[in-house]
């Protein structure tokens, strides 16, 4: 297991590797969570000593305050026909670039946006590797709060064992968009295409931290930083 | 076409009708609209005459102050297991009892509540009736509010014609759940099953309004009164 100080180092990494894929002029997906956040940090810098003019869009509240801390000028996701590249953390990602995101409850807005970018890179320190998504993480099914009780049942009997996410003080935790957290455990689900298909079929279901097909670059942090293309 | 007041004693009738689904000791969902509306008052007079106990749940802000102002005891949707009995209106239903729901932008909890519903009792007047759905009404979105825009291409390359609602002062509209509601032209539609399953399935689609092999029973206003069972 590596020690946070080494994880730390594989994420800025790891968010260093992805400049790589920003150039001069374009409009850039801001993710959300602490890799995203060294990724922000690093591409504020890149765009100061280089004079570039970028347009960016951000996933949370959460990143759309990093971006103006550090200086990224950044618009409303209306206001962009397209994004040409978004760089974001993951949870859990497997060998085929799929992933779950969600761990910072920002699933909802990140896959509005990776749905609207051209190339989507994520970065990862080396834990987040999966030989099978749901074994490192819960998978966060982000629900509509009316009713919200009534969906447990439904998960128990498709064997999930949903729990809501909570707050510290032990109040049920609510995303940007006022929405409850239920988390899944998928770990014994081997078809993730037909559970996504179900999951978001389901009323009272906004949107699941399933991200299939949607990764094209995967950056993983490490000693020497392994890019995997999809 | 009928008078504003023909229909209203249409609507009126129906929502009478439907008291004879209501027993002592039920639990009711209370529809949205103006038909359910009837039948919240109807049901109110029932149960003071009969001395009845029922527990309610409602299905939007507007039939939960209604049902107060006539005085009928609701519940939290998170305080029933079940619900006995659902009565609402539909904004156009075919001869199948599939319908569309959501004039009044309360499809979203409408629908958590039918599903939740042992039985739904639907009340309609005449005009409602429809050969195909989408002919003579619009079917109503639920869509989050962030990146909603980019929403808009998707909808018109299926063909939908889709429309944000305004308000009358010409801002988007907002549902209680504060989401906005895009309007979709379905008339050429034919296959409503597989609408609505690739509706549902976009990232952003919250709910959409087409009610499928919900409705139990359809009760149609007018000089006789019309019980379809479905």
């Amino acid at each position: 297991m590596l020690t946070v100080e080494e994880k730390n180092a594989q994420k800025k990494a790891a968010a260093k590797a992805a400049l790589e894929y920003i150039e001069d002029g374009m409009v850039v997906g801001l993710g959300t969570g602490s890799t995203a956040a060294y990724f922000i940090e690093a591409l504020a810098n890149q765009v100061r000593d280089k004079g570039w003019q970028l347009t960016c869009v951000t996933t949370s509240i959460e990143s759309e305050q990093l971006a103006a801390t550090v200086g990224l000028k950044t618009v409303p996701i209306e206001q962009v026909e397209q994004i040409d590249v978004t760089v974001d953390g993951a949870d859990e990602v497997d060998a085929r670039l799929n992933g779950i995101k969600g761990g910072g409850a920002a699933l909802l807005f990140e896959k509005i946006v990776a749905f609207k970018s051209k190339q989507n890179v994520w970065v990862i320190d080396g834990e987040k590797k999966s030989d099978n998504l749901g074994t490192k993480f819960k998978l966060p099914v982000e629900v509509i709060r009316f009713g919200a009780q009534l969906l447990i049942p439904a998960f128990t009997q498709m064997g999930l064992k949903p729990k809501f996410r909570k707050q510290e003080n032990g109040e049920l935790f609510l995303t940007d968009s006022l929405h409850y957290i239920i988390d899944l455990d998928i770990s014994g689900i081997f078809d993730l295409k037909t559970l996504a298909t179900q999951l978001k079929g389901i009323t009272g279901v906004v949107e699941h931290g399933l991200f299939l097909s949607v990764c094209d670059v995967l950056i993983i942090g490490g000693k020497t930083v392994q890019t995997i293309k999809g």
